[in-house]
């Protein structure tokens, strides 16, 4: 049986990215989403995709690109390597919403190869509430676990781990929100054929679409006050924190030269800093206490 | 003579933090500074202070720290230097103003000095107006080359170039603001005493008065639309992204563990993003025209 090619994989995240959007057009209600095609000069493209101002979603993107050309110089330097080509594609999706009790979520999933033959698969999901509530932490990460379960019964604990590790906002002690599953570089040397790695993959993308809209079930109308709200845009102040100076995605981005519109649609559409903002309400406390590594949620 | 020691510098920046907030409240009219003093574990410390919700000023920060102990890793692997101790001092100040045609102003001045008997003097003067009026950017760069003038007739245009390529956002390839001055490492192999270094900072910490009336002057009563509050908030949401993603001050406290509330006490009350934001005005469109390195603003 023939390998599967970046082709068929690039494939596959392009109509991922359309049956995404589809589903988030019709579970948000109002907006839909503008779509901007961009081409990269030295070599492939993307299609961003961005919604604002929904019902739900106040400002969110759904991007998909598919680039090649000569390996940037990063990575030949951390994989100490000279020369290459490489080919990358996936599929990010951030979403902020705009009631205070609705998560911000974060997916993405991807697939990397150079000409030497190296090739990886990346990827995850993760949530970050502005409140955190015990239950629906529970449920998202037992779907995230029974995504996991069906491919490799150590996967779920490994990457809720990773997750734990990546999203941690270090110079505020705390995690960026409960966390998900992360994985990177996942190739044959991890024991499983390239076949085998893009199902989970695959799995994982369509998983997208369940985990959030159980994540905004009983949430998204929920009553909210201003003091709600202006919690709400602190959190955000520390989501952008960890975008701009811990994300590895980002900043490999931005150094090198990637499309700034597309790799800065994580941002959220208004963000609040104040000195020594400490919490107002019992839940706000609460929160903070759960912004730590290690957490069972479904214990 | 003797030369100046650390414990002067230090005091004269104390008294300077004080001489500055003293006079802001004077400026502002309004709203007064709270101060939090805090001890570093391994040496030193410092004395924060905001003020917010002001009628001028509506967050910012004038900053004292005095720190010392073991250089940290990343000073000595710089300079290439085996195990130090290090003391570090200086004057830290970033105001966001209530009116958009207000700028943005920021301040710092420094010292640092190794027990090898390494020192240097660094600092310099910023401004970020929302909206670039270049009659205003002309009599703030005027002033700060008055100021470097009397030391040195190399000095402003040097350190005017070093604040364009210093206050540099290369991933959207604009400058934070219209610049101003900024210098580092200034030390006996530049050319000068110690004494006419110092001399010089001393001057600069007290242009930062005189700039900041200047810079405010018929513009904090000026009327202003939504359309021009929406703008500053693009804007505010560059000064994030230059500050979290580029400023070497801010990665380097980070870095090191120092205090996170006092660090990023540059960051704005509230930033906002955007998708492909473009300016609806000509005055927004003028000023990005301005956001060049190397514009000559006294001609």
């Amino acid at each position: 049986m023939e390998k599967i090619s970046k082709e068929e994989i690039a494939d596959w995240f392009r109509g991922l990215q359309n049956s995404i959007c589809t589903s988030l057009e019709k579970l948000d209600g109002r907006s839909t989403f503008k779509e901007d095609k961009w081409i990269r000069q030295q070599g492939g493209g993307g299609r961003s995709r961005v919604i604002k101002n929904g019902h739900l979603i106040e400002k969110g993107g759904v991007n998909f690109s598919a680039v090649s050309g000569p390996t940037p110089d990063k990575i030949l330097q951390a994989l100490n390597l000279s020369e290459t080509d490489f080919f990358a594609t996936g599929v990010s999706i951030v979403l902020h919403p705009n009631n205070p009790w609705v998560p911000i979520i974060h997916m993405n999933v991807r697939y990397f190869e150079m000409s030497n033959g190296v090739w990886w698969f990346g990827g995850g999901i993760d949530l970050t509430p502005h409140v955190v509530i015990p239950e629906k932490a529970k449920t998202f990460h037992q779907l995230l676990k029974s995504t996991c379960d069906k491919h490799d019964p150590s996967f779920y604990i490994k990457f809720k781990e990773w997750a734990d590790d990546y999203f941690f906002i270090k110079h505020r002690d705390e995690t960026r929100g409960i966390g998900g599953i992360f994985f990177d570089r996942l190739t044959e040397s991890g024991g499983k054929s390239k076949e085998e790695y893009w199902n989970f993959v695959n799995d994982v993308g369509e998983t997208f679409i369940p985990a959030y809209t159980d994540a905004v079930d009983e949430l998204r109308d929920k009553a909210y006050s201003e003091e709600d709200k202006k919690w709400q845009k602190i959190r955000r102040g520390r989501y952008v924190e960890f975008n701009l100076v811990h994300d590895k995605g980002t900043k490999f981005g931005l150094d090198t030269n990637g499309r700034t519109e597309s790799i800065l649609m994580s941002l959220p559409p208004e963000a609040n800093w104040e000195y020594d903002h400490v919490p107002e309400t019992v839940l706000q406390k609460e929160t903070l206490e759960f912004l730590k590594k290690g957490i069972d949620w479904i214990e």
